[in-house]
């Protein structure tokens, strides 16, 4: 692995801060440097000590680091790629947490210099919550993080970067962006539409019965809006497409329902409990889940 | 409040099973009596001891009881209630958990005596979990119980039946059956088809990447199906209503993200994000929730 003297992170949000704060604990030699555009979340970053250092310039932030994550919403990486690229340094890594990757890559090629490496990443990994104050040490750990290549990515940026995460707690898995795309569309983006279509429908007094299945359900539709406006249009035909399936799973639910075909009402619902709770038993053999 | 010196809880699962404990831990002087047509079940339940009686035929169960509570899928209440019916003492107030209430009120309307007070009672509390195992005596704990009353109910057996569920730590509502049955296609049946379709239409693979997100909103399709299934033919009308009302909402995100109107999907995923936070509120309000 590359020795790495300082990691600078774009944007101090939940995910930014989580990723300053993690490098605190497991490379407490690595210099982590922190920039936001607001002032007023550059002055909670220091109150809070999220990073060794809270730089006042984008432009200062990249000059000496070895890694560059950008951690804001998706649309802002165009210009922010625009902006650091005269600054940084000859064999700077580049990477992103956004949860599209196909447009990342797009603007990288297009406005980062040749003597900086870009690779996509996208730690699956947060909560609903936003905002620095919620950064965590540990929000990292045992949470799948892919990490995205084209033919043109650079070998030993990639595999830098893989150890990096896999030092942070991560599990590590490396495809194409056009195929993170496709499949964050049906496990990320889709659940987030249709919780927020789920909750959208409903009427506020009835709400207020609503049990804690109604509350889990939900839960992610409590997301930032403006995050979740830039990742669904970053990944707009997938996404339109993961909705045409599941209305289309939706009907045929619809339809055995009003026949009262109960056999294959029960088939459907026990295809969902088997296949959700596969899921949940992986995840708890590789530890990601805790009983 | 009627004097009350016995209860007894037809079908010994997690909301069976938690209404003896409940009532062991808030009644102690009242003699819990649980019946399971399963002889396995009933073996489970004397070992764990969820009831001061495990009757062996469910005509034993209720010969002396002051309420009895139906907690069975809900398309055997109707065989239930002709069973019990001829068994029933003068003055019992007779009531199920079921998630739907307007089939319990007709069949209890249908094969219940003059003799017995039925009505509907909906305890909105459960998890995913299904058994005698997992039932505790703190599950009804600040939940909402819906009663259901029709202008044939007892103005007393109600009263009785309301102040049992508040001493069990319930807030109680009380509607007619048929508007019951409206609110919880929205806020808990339609959820449930929601969450199998999402599970529906992943692929196995891919769902090892799904994140926090995707395990919380699909949490409720590890729901028994054989229960799902009874409960979403007891409301088959409604919840096909139900799912027109997402797949129209599902369109509208739909639209504006193919159109890429940032604009309007930002403020549909704002309402949701708003309308989602008022209801945690609230229900941090009243402690429903805690933090």
């Amino acid at each position: 692995m590359k020795e790495l003297r300082q990691i600078t992170v774009i944007g101090l949000g939940l995910l930014g801060g989580s990723i300053t704060r993690s490098v605190c604990q497991s490379f407490p030699s690595v210099k982590t440097v922190g920039y936001s555009h607001r002032p007023s979340t550059r002055r909670k970053a220091r109150q809070l000590a999220v990073a060794n250092r809270i730089a006042e310039t984008i432009t200062e932030s990249v000059a000496e680091a070895d890694i560059v994550f950008v951690a804001t919403p998706i649309y802002t990486f165009e210009k922010t790629f625009k902006q650091i690229a005269p600054h940084l340094p000859a064999g700077c890594i580049v990477t992103d947490v956004g949860s599209t990757k196909v447009l990342p890559h797009y603007w990288a090629e297009k406005y980062l210099p040749n003597t900086a490496y870009y690779v996509g990443s996208h730690p699956i990994a947060g909560s609903e919550q936003r905002g620095v104050e919620f950064a965590r040490d540990d929000l990292f750990d045992r949470a799948y993080c892919i990490l995205t290549k084209t033919k043109r990515t650079n070998a030993a940026a990639l595999r830098t970067l893989k150890e990096f995460w896999i030092r942070l707690g991560c599990m590590v898995k490396i495809m194409q962006p056009d195929i993170h795309d496709e499949i964050l569309a049906n496990i990320s983006h889709l659940p987030h539409v249709t919780a927020a279509a789920l909750v959208n429908l409903q009427n506020n007094d009835e709400l207020k019965l609503a049990g804690k299945g109604f509350v889990d359900t939900s839960r992610i539709a409590s997301g930032p809006a403006n995050i979740w406006t830039d990742t669904l249009l970053a990944n707009r035909k997938k996404v339109a497409g993961g909705i045409d399936k599941i209305i289309a799973e939706l009907k045929k639910l619809q339809r055995v329902i009003e026949k009262g075909d109960r056999g294959e009402l029960e088939r459907l619902l026990e295809a969902a409990r088997a296949k959700r709770n596969a899921m949940i038993n992986y995840k708890m053999k590789k530890r990601e889940l805790i009983q």
